[in-house]
């Protein structure tokens, strides 16, 4: 099997959570598997000196209407834009990165299960309501809420951040793939060719 | 025929530069005219707070590479980063402005032979540079450099611009077509369906 694809994303991204329904199957149409990584935009903006798209004059306005529009063309049916947003979403990648080592398949079930819960009317920018959704997928509640306050999660989340912008990551979605990098669900048309074709 | 549809870029936009050499065809497919209408970006700005795209840390990077690789997926060949980037681009839309009232067809012409010019390696960030680029299409010179400096169509440049931004342009290039805004050539998959369908 060909090398990996990496998947960047942050939680509170709406274009990040539309690609997160398209990543594994077309990376399994190339005999490749995705690797999920979620990041924290906000530490990221402040290196970049970027600001969230919505608080933008005029940008703003357009993304909220792109981000349903976008939704519905690439076939993803549920999007409803959280309240508040964005969100501050360190409470799930820290659960993710607590169940990652030890059951990468679980970690990203909850990661779907996270997104599926924010981009539908509800939130996960507590740590009660992340421990709720892990506990509907049948993660032990006691045992992450005890993980994700662990100063060795807590450092991971930083480590894994610093990383992912060491590698160049400044945004939701974030796709390397043969280190050729693809930011934005609007570039896997290109990544799509790319992994057919090798490049161009 | 259907109404026109609102084609806005800036001269030194590389994805308007892309999305030149494809808007027109886009239209037509459909039945339509595109009205080009050229931006300054740099007025934009000041009003969103946004700064130019190769500035930004990592965004940066990846941008110019991105340019290269979706002008090739999108079937432009020649590309060439104008240097200095992003350039002046105001005595080229003085000149658009100063002919298109009079001669639009001549006007599109011309925004057509200043993009081409400005992405093979050249300048037009200046007013003997635009005038020449002017001449080789048979426009009058002299006429020209009078016409540019003319108070009314320094006017008309910002009154224009003002009446983009009031429509939501913030970008280029920038589509609005039957009220529905679309920002980014990566985003004419989305027009083309919007054009074909009415919408979603």
């Amino acid at each position: 099997m060909a090398e990996p694809i990496d998947f960047y994303f942050d939680f509170s991204s709406p274009y990040g959570y539309i690609a997160s329904h398209l990543i594994d199957g077309l990376a399994k149409k190339h005999g490749r598997e995705a690797i999920w990584h979620p990041i924290l935009l906000g530490a990221v903006f402040k290196t970049t000196g970027m600001a969230p798209l919505v608080g933008i004059p005029l940008k703003g306005d357009y993304v909220k209407r792109d981000f349903i529009r976008t939704a519905k063309f690439m076939g993803v049916e549920t999007f409803t834009l959280p309240d508040p947003f964005p969100f501050s979403s360190i409470q799930a990648v820290r659960a993710f990165v607590w169940l990652e080592p030890t059951r990468p398949q679980k970690a990203h079930e909850l990661a779907r299960a996270l997104y599926g819960r924010a981009f539908s009317g509800h939130r996960i920018d507590s740590t009660d309501a992340v421990a709720d959704v892990a506990a509907s997928i049948g993660i032990d509640r006691t045992a992450l809420l005890s993980g994700i306050e662990s100063p060795d999660v807590k450092d991971r989340v930083r480590v894994q951040n610093d990383a992912a912008m060491a590698r160049g990551v400044f945004g939701s979605p974030y796709v390397i793939a043969d280190g050729e990098p693809f930011w934005g669900v609007d570039r896997f048309d290109q990544l799509d060719k790319w992994l057919e074709t090798g490049g161009w």
